[in-house]
């Protein structure tokens, strides 16, 4: 197992981490729709035509849980994470729609030990997801607890 | 098509809603973890065992997209919405395991014509989900937008 990078001593406010890119398809949007949020704009494109959306549309939550993969592929696997308790202020600023090429980035903006655990701390980062016309479509906060490298 | 029996003014504050329950197993709780938050202790029982969890636990992006799944089907499906701005205050408060059922119920917190849009309005509303211990495991805050009876 390759060493980890990212313990909690290693984040700092203000750094920005760039998270990759990922293209959504039609079927993985109906795919997630049908499992997870089976509303008739997120299942066919008759049903996004029929909707104010004009057109098949992803689930917020599926674009939030991409956002997700993303960070845990590029970012949280080379980390000592320990888990979140939570997320703040989820905003679905614009329709995801099939072919969309969402590009995430992360911008840590607080680090906090933790008073009762000195193995740990939390890190509040906000994340981010751009489409290829410069739109931002999707932000949320985020906070993780990691791992203190002095506690290995 | 059934007439829906939700819009807009169909929303009262206090009202509650029992969405059902899940119950998650082994298999969909790896899945989900495989496709969208790839982190050791959501991928096998062995990673699980290897982190502070002590064994496999759902991704919280899972636990919401269940919880997102109730309310659709039980809530969602019979009224006029057109989607959601966004989500406050997201809290994974305990993990949930494979075996664990979850009921999952919604509070309405807020009603609010909008202002600009005489056609709509926002609700907003906390979801709750508890184990078959009694425990609460997950919660959040959702706001959603409903056509107004008036407008068909």
């Amino acid at each position: 197992m390759a060493a980890l990078e990212y313990y909690f001593e290693d984040f700092a406010v203000g750094d920005t981490f760039d998270l990759g890119e990922y293209t959504f398809s039609a079927d993985e949007i109906v795919a997630f729709a049908k499992q997870f949020d089976p509303q008739p704009f997120h299942l066919d494109e008759a049903g996004g035509k029929a909707s104010h959306f004009g057109g098949l549309v992803a689930s917020g939550w599926h674009t939030c849980s991409i956002m997700m993969r993303l960070n845990v592929v590029q970012m949280v696997s080379r980390s000592a994470s320990m888990g979140s308790p939570g997320v703040e202020e989820i905003r679905w600023l614009k329709p995801v729609r099939p072919g969309d090429t969402l590009n995430v980035t992360s911008t840590t903006l607080a680090v906090r030990a933790s008073q009762s655990k000195p193995d740990r701390g939390t890190v509040t980062q906000l994340w981010t997801a751009t489409n290829q016309h410069g739109e931002e479509v999707c932000r949320f906060k985020g906070t993780g607890m990691y791992r203190r490298r002095s506690a290995g």
